[in-house]
């Protein structure tokens, strides 16, 4: 039964129902059974692999949102279509980020070209929940040139975007010196582009210069194997609300996708994304099989607890005993 | 070798280097290999079982670290001995977190009955990380007759709070009307105490009212067999600052904990935890065979990477045949 329902939906993507089939499947993705996201996933999957995926992020107050509506209405000017997933890790309700697509949408509402969605972290930091790069594939499948993720800027953000997308945009702002100096470390391993929005404000080129020396201490310039840098991630000055150096940013994107395309990249940071998506889904699927079992009330399980509990066992062997059992258990 | 290293360790727990045995013992749980944290888990956990865990949660800015330094100074003054873990989410840096100790410490740091540890959240959304429950073991250990874990309250941490302590207390303020209404969700469900501390700032009235009017409505109360109310959560006013109201608080705890002996309950949540303990440590083990896996570049993940970036294969049947040859493997 919820084959047939996601076989029906899918088939939707191409027709005039689209974004209410969209919009039902990105909730299917978030929200429905393990089951039925695995038979979403398998089934749309070979339609995907077409879409640009770009990673946005940075720190909060640094104008993401602005910054993303502003570059998806250039991509549209360029004749591409785009797909916005907005992460949003402070609200854990959907009713946030629902209001949230609606103050968003109204700039692009009559546009068949843009579709954007919000979704809620789920407790998981830096604001990429395991449904994301799922959501990601459904926009993909459903055709969108460009799919946008744009997320806060905290702990494992920067690396999980960069792990998800072809090319991961860092935005800053002046007056924010805390930001970078904490988020240092993460964003020079991951950052293709540096935007510096509201670069209008006092400070953009002192925090210009700044990133150019971090730059330069050597950490985030690829290099080929003759040690020649092979990419040096541009540093963009934007005023995302006028806008102002939208075209420049847009510009560098295809700058960066002809690089990963000249130099082999693409391919493998597909490959290295494949993986990463096996890992979760492994992940997931485990730990299903335990919700499963403290569902049903698993003997073995009631009985390790009551033991670990009582001191009579410690947690490490019993997780051990579960595992073993797990394992025994697989038809 | 990191056994006996281990070993040695915790026999100098009892001994005139104890504070020393502690805080290097944290840092294994925190920063070891998961070789070395599973020797110190296994041989630890027998001394394990003593200590009240008492939870302390709640928004930012309302105080958590002040209240919890008043708590464990009244709690010193009954003659308890107390272990502290802040957990930090906001900080990935460690320096971050050294730094704050050596801050919160001035007030104790005559006192060898009060231990107070940061720990970095590294990444994990509600500032419980695999480690925090590991190292409350430790503090259980060396012998401290109360653990507070102070965490910040976002997501997921509340339940998290609640599933590693005995008692959770759920901190608010007045004029963060927000914070209430966004928490609702996760905290009716989890507190067994609820403190407003700036309870003299305006609105604390105000918030009190609020906060009882959502009890009333049914969610948080404990009934028994027969519908009887078991548990209602205190509400009470604190000004950790001065502090006033921090012995109401600390009579709370004690009443909870003669609430949970008296009708089971201390029982089932420990039965509980070691389930979330086993269910855990079953996934770390399990991720640890992943990055052992992808670190040693196993072909058969390579292959299946490859087949799944090139839309050969999608990566839900990847992922099953990735787990199925992980079980086979199995000694």
């Amino acid at each position: 039964v919820a084959t047939s329902d996601v076989t029906e939906l899918i088939s939707e993507l191409d027709g005039t129902a689209r974004r209410r089939a969209l919009a039902r499947l990105l909730t299917l993705v978030e929200d429905g059974t393990p089951e039925r996201l695995r038979a979403a996933i398998r089934e749309l999957y070979p339609r995907t692999g077409r879409a640009r995926i770009l990673g946005m992020t940075g720190s909060p107050g640094v104008g993401k949102s602005t910054l993303t509506n502003a570059v998806a209405a250039e991509l549209r000017s360029r004749g591409r279509t785009v797909g916005v997933l907005a992460v949003d890790p402070s609200s854990p309700f959907s009713g946030g980020a629902l209001l949230g697509d609606r103050v968003r949408m109204q700039s692009h509402h009559a546009d068949d070209g843009v579709f954007i969605r919000s979704m809620a972290s789920r407790g998981h930091l830096g604001g990429l929940s395991f449904a994301t790069p799922q959501a990601a594939l459904v926009l993909d499948a459903a055709g969108f040139d460009d799919v946008i993720i744009e997320t806060v800027g905290v702990g494992q953000s920067e690396v999980e975007v960069a792990a998800t997308a072809d090319t991961t945009i860092v935005a800053l702002a002046p007056g924010m010196g805390d930001g970078i100096q904490a988020a240092k470390a993460g964003i020079l391993e991951v950052a293709d582009l540096f935007v510096i929005n509201k670069a209008d404000h006092g400070g953009a080129g002192k925090l210009a210069s700044e990133l150019r020396g971090m730059l330069e201490m050597g950490h985030a310039v690829e290099t080929d194997a003759s040690g020649a840098v092979s990419w040096w991630p541009p540093i963009v000055r934007t005023v995302a609300m006028r806008p102002e150096g939208i075209d420049e940013l847009v510009d560098g994107f295809d700058e960066h996708r002809e690089h990963l395309e000249a130099t082999g990249q693409l391919d493998r940071r597909r490959r290295l994304r494949a993986l990463h998506a096996i890992r979760e889904i492994a992940l997931e699927q485990i730990r299903t099989r335990f919700s499963r079992i403290e569902a049903e009330g698993d003997p073995l399980l009631e009985s390790l607890s009551e033991k670990v509990a009582a001191r009579d066992l410690d947690p490490y062997t019993a997780a051990d005993e579960l595992l073993d059992a797990m394992e025994s258990d697989r038809p």
